[in-house]
Parts: C-alpha cells; structure tokens; sequence
C-alpha cells in the first residue's frame, strides 16, 4: 500500500479504470418508450429513409412549382384537377403540366409534383379545374423522403443517453425496442457505529444514514442499478463480510464516517478480502480528501466521504466519470460558465468542488456559493448545483468567470 | 360547440382546469430511495431535531471555547483530558472548566463543550494532558442539535417534485418511506389511416408512429402514467371506441395528424360519446393552433397537433401545466434568459414557441433558432429547449433577450 498516496480526480479515474473492470457487459432490448433514460448498447440506424416517402406538410394542391410561377392572388393559375390523394395509401397519381392534385396534410406528394400550395390560396374552380392564387417553390411545403434521416443513418451512437426525443426518433424509424446496456450493478456499504436506518428507532448518539438513500437515487439518475445495500458498524468482521458479499458486483462503494478511524477501517478491511488492495488513499479534492480508491479483484472500489454534500460531488467526479469510460458515453452534464458573485477561495493543488446556487441578471449567468458546515445535508437543496475550480487556481475574485456543472 | 374558437395558452389551461378533474386523487407510500421523481402527496416533516445532538465535524478535542482563547502554537493552553467520546454512544463526559475530551468526527459533544480543537493542532502532553495550539470559536467544528432541520420543520411541501437531495433530506431525518401522489394515469389516442406501429411492416404511404412513445416518455418525465395507447384508423367508430374505453382516465391525449380531416374526426369522435364537449378549437400558439380543447364528462381532453416537436411544446404547455395546477405543483422548469444570435419572427397575437439551442458566448447565453420542416423529428435532438415569445410581440431582433426553457 502507498501510504497517504493523495491522487487527482484523473488519476483517481484512472487508477479505477486500471481495474480491468468486473463481469459488467451486455445488453438487453427494452421496449422504445422504455429507453428514455438507458444507454445505447449499439449503434443504431435508420432501416429505411425518413419520411419513407414524400409527403406535404399542408392541406393543399400538389402541382408542379414551374406551373405556378408568376401566379397570385390578382392573377390566380388555372390547373387541371388529376385526383385526390388519400392518407395512408400509395398513390397512383401523377401530376402532369398543368395538372394539380387535392392533397391532406402528411399526404404523399404524387409522380411529377415537388410542391405544394396550401388550400387557402387556392379555389376550386369548376368541378375538374383549380384556380392557384400563390406561386410555389420547388419543394414548397413538402418534406421528401429522406430528409429527415436517409436510409442507413445512424440514430443513436453507442453509449448515447437516451431521452425522449432520442425515443422518437427510434419509433419514427420504426423501432420498437431499443438495445440498451445493461445497468452496471453497484453495492453500496454504509459503515458507521452511529448509523441507523432510517424508519428504525433512533438511539442516542446515532443519526440516521442518508447517504445509502442519495446514492441509490444518484446511481438510479446514471442508470446503475444497486443490488445491494450493506449498513455496517464499525467492526472489521462485519466490514469484510459484507464486502466478500459485493465480490460479484461492478462498483462497490463504501459510504463510512469521515473519521480517521473509520477511514483506517476501510483501509484494514480492503486489504483483509481476498484481492484487495487500496490504490489510493486521499483525493487532491476539497471537499473529498478523505476518499479511497481501491480494487477487490477486478471490482473498483470507492471509498466516499462521509458528509454528504461531498459524496455526492465525488460520486459525481468518480463514479460517474468512471461509468462515463467503460460506457463509451459522452458526458452531457450541462455545464455553464458563470460570473462569481463574491470572492471564493479555492485550494491550490486541490480541485476545488463547491455547492453554488445561479442568479440570473439580466441575461448574464451569476453564481453565489452555498456555504454550510460540512455535514449540513439541507443545504445541498438549495444549490443548483457545483463550481469545479482547477488546482491551479488559488481564488477567484467577484465577477471572474467559473465553471458549474447543473445538477 | 364554439365554431373555431381559439383560446390562448392560459386559457386553455383554465378551461381544462374546469373539467372538475377525473377520478384522480389519493397518495401510496414508497421507499424513499424510489421517490425520485415522484410528487409528494403531503408536506413531510421533520419528526426530530437534524442532527439530533450536537456533533463534531472534525477527528479532534472537544473544549471550552474560552478556555482556548489566546492559545497558539506558540503559546499551547494545557487542558486535563477527562475521557474519549465514543461514536455511537450517548456519551455521559462532562468537560469542566480546564478540561477536554477526545472526539471523532461525528461524535455527540459532551455536555459543558462548546467547539472542537482539529487533532492536527494538539498534541498529548502527558497521559491526561492536551496541549491546545490554537483558539476555537465557539461553535467552531461544531454542529448543534437542530441547526440543519428543527424539529417539526418543513422538509418538502405537498406538490414537490422529490430529487436524490430531497430524497437524502428524508432518509437522514429517519423516513424509510415517502408519500407520493399516485401518478395520474393518462390514456393516448393516435389517430390517423396513414400510421404504423413501430415494430410492424410498413406499407407504402404510411409512416411509423412516432408520437405515442415519445408523449409516453414525456408522462414519464412528468410523473403521469400511461395507462392506455390506443392507435386507431380515420375511422369514427374506432375514434370513439377508443375514447369510450379512456373514460376512467384522468386524462386523455389525442396525437392525430394535423390535416383538416384528422381535426374533423377529432371534434366529431369527441362529440359522440356521452359527456364528450369540444371546449375550444385551437390554441393561439405558433406551432399548436389546430390544438383542441375537450372534455369527456369529468375527463379533460386534448387534442395535440400531430407534428412531433409542436406535439411535444403543446404538451409541455397544457397537459404539464394543468398538471402542475392540480397538484399543487410549482413550476420546476428550467428557465434562462437569453439573448438571441439572430431575428426572430413571431406572430402577433398567437404565443410563438421556438426549438432553440443554446450557445455560450463567455458567461453570456445566447440562443439560436433550430428551424426544421414540421414534420422533421429529428431536428429536435438538438435543440437545449424552446424559446417563449409573447403574443404581445411581433418578432425579436438579434441580441435581444428572450425566455429560453430549457428541456
């Protein structure tokens, strides 16, 4: 063990990458509707052109545009009446010079048509005539087949996050399921003589454990799924057994007490499991120093901080970073850059990682630090979320720019 | 029925309000772990004070703040040590005057303590001496009983949205479960002879149905529940037996295409079934005028104009809000102020809703219009949200600033 070996956030992701990563793989199809929130296990691409066919998007005439030009409402084009397209058919229709065809909104364009003219310039004339107040340009208020997406594009990139939007577009392209990957699964390990679970008694000198509960949401929110949840004291037996326990999952991580003991703890019992090994022990991060980084055989381990506010940042700046990797996802955080609204004070050599609410002025971005004691859990409703000051940084002053990462 | 009648957004949204809603109604208890995402169905309070005993926020020696006062590491002040703070325990240590007590972080503050010394600045003198190198402020690495939550305070009102913080807040205030709003359960109708199911053949002149999933993960994303997709012809018996079998849903969408037709059937299909009323036959909105308002005896009803992106924006503007008003919900949404990279149209008397991405420019936002055909689905993948420009305004010049809500 490198004793006090502190690493970067980098090089703690690193480090966990090294791993060699557990059993995780795979994919599942789920249905399309049921993605929303799934990482794409493949590529996937449109089997056939979008729209498959071209189609007006009004209520209108297809025409030929060339036999509209010139015309308007003073000096209205006379075409002949070929037919009417019908929705949800192929049409047989072709619109010769001088013809047009009654056409409903998402209707297909007929042979010869590549525009149409909407219906409230236009008047039936006489029973086969259409008298056409308004000249078309070519391609006028029709989509053609492909534009949306031609035959053989790809959707969705391996690893993409899948939102609703992203659902739709699967189902336009008649996908019914999607490949998803399959959720990596986390267990958690609460460790603390003074936790409790929440809904039991409350003995004195406990408080209830929280952080099982925010790191089920947060790996939920990633699309990790936990397997289990460990509530362990403070006793070396029942540290390593429930860790012999997670020797089957992809991430173990460890939620103990911020305490040197507790720490030691975690230590003691990572080296005590077969293939155990700490490869970290302390993040150039403020707050998250206390963090551990470790393997149990191919498993990565994180060690978390106890206060809750910093494990959720490094749950982020570890965990979620790490997944990101394995995953081949882009990281879509919605980053701002903000205006500081008062000084800050950053660490040097630490990456600086601090609970900020956003002002908005004007449309200029402002965000003010949301400052507590570390162990405050209410606080963190109140931030919108994170300012990741660089360890170069010594402080930044009001009004320098920053960087927050949105919850 | 009011021929043509067309409302503005917010008076839609009353009128749907004065459906006297379905038969939506109760609460169900969930772990708060799953009430992610959830609405709380009743304020929750906090039973006891958070934390419940004042604690350390440092591995370190609890003190009598005066008695430190001038202390430095020039000048250590010796305290007697009268014992070590156990975590976990109800600690029975009193520190007198001159005194101190070994404490972990976490651990309960002995009675007579007011601060915490970090142990980095002590150092064991003899057996049961300290040697304090710096002055503590009272209070200082201390957090008191109550500071985070008092007992009985609100922890989440009734109608909130819960997120993992939220979520955490309830766990380390003791709750194992929460009380959430059943999710109101939504039944959706596409409608139209040109749509397939995803998943099916498709034949010529017909295109996938898109807008049943993606209004699906839209429910989702909004805490409703889709009970029921229907997906019926341009048939009015099949309309209405869709509509007949949505009559113990508390809300109804209708997803048809947008020409003169499908609106036809709509209002026709509405108007057959028993309790059925077209409340208002177009919303003053650009996209979303063929949208139509309606009721089927208690149910309210809408009618979603059939272009996907316009389907989503109507939906996030009616059937969001109604929601929101009848749950007591406040509007969540992410909103920015942006300026505008270049002229907008808008239309005068109709509220004009925009797909827009957002750029950044330093810590100044700017958004750009996502122009596409209105049938293009794909285009909504890159758009950050949509700009809302008032029914007041003619159009927007570059740089200006106008309402951007994000996705």
């Amino acid at each position: 063990m490198n004793f006090l070996q502190i690493v970067s956030i980098p090089q703690a992701v690193e480090l966990l990458l090294s791993v060699d990563g557990g059993p995780w793989s795979g994919s599942e199809r789920v249905r399309t509707a049921d993605s929303v929130g799934r990482t794409a296990a493949e590529a996937h691409f449109a089997a056939a052109a979008l729209p498959p066919y071209s189609r007006s998007t009004v209520d209108g005439f297809a025409v030929r545009s060339c036999d509209t030009f010139g015309a308007s409402e003073q000096a209205p084009t006379l075409l002949r009446l070929c037919g009417e397209v019908r929705m949800g058919c192929k049409t047989e229709l072709a619109v010769g010079p001088g013809q047009a065809a009654a056409i409903p909104t998402g209707g297909m364009l007929p042979a010869g048509a590549d525009a149409v003219v909407m219906a409230e310039y236009c008047e039936q004339a006489a029973r086969d005539w259409v008298s056409v107040g308004r000249a078309a340009a070519p391609r006028e208020n029709a989509v053609l087949s492909g534009e949306d997406a031609a035959a053989g594009e790809t959707l969705l990139a391996r690893g993409a996050r899948i939102d609703a939007r992203a659902a739709a577009v699967l189902a336009a392209c008649g996908l019914a399921e999607a490949a998803v990957q399959t959720r990596p699964r986390v267990t958690l390990i609460s460790t603390g003589d003074e936790l409790a679970e929440p809904g039991k008694p409350l003995m004195p000198g406990r408080i209830y454990d929280c952080n099982s509960t925010a790191l089920e949401a947060l790996c939920a929110e990633q699309d990790l799924q936990v397997c289990a949840v460990y509530r362990v004291g403070d006793s070396l037996t029942a540290f390593t057994e429930a860790l012999r326990g997670a020797a089957d999952s992809d991430m173990v991580l460890l939620s103990g007490g911020s305490s040197a003991g507790a720490k030691d703890y975690t230590v003691r019992a990572l080296e005590a499991v077969p293939g155990g090994e700490v490869l970290a022990h302390g993040l150039a991060a403020k707050p998250g120093k206390p963090t551990i980084v470790g393997r149990m055989g191919r498993v990565p381990v994180i060690g978390l901080p106890g206060h809750p506010a910093a494990a959720m940042m490094v749950f982020y700046e570890l965990a979620a970073a790490y997944w990101r990797q394995r995953r081949q996802s882009a990281d879509t955080r919605r980053r701002l850059l903000v205006r500081l609204a008062e000084d800050v004070h950053a660490s040097p050599g630490r990456q600086t990682l601090l609970l900020a609410e956003l002002l908005a002025r004007e449309n200029e971005l402002w965000a003010r630090p949301v400052y507590s004691k570390s162990s405050h859990i209410r606080t963190m409703q109140r931030a919108d979320g994170y300012l990741r000051i660089a360890p170069e940084q010594e402080g930044l002053r009001r009004g320098q720019l920053a960087e927050l990462i949105l919850f």
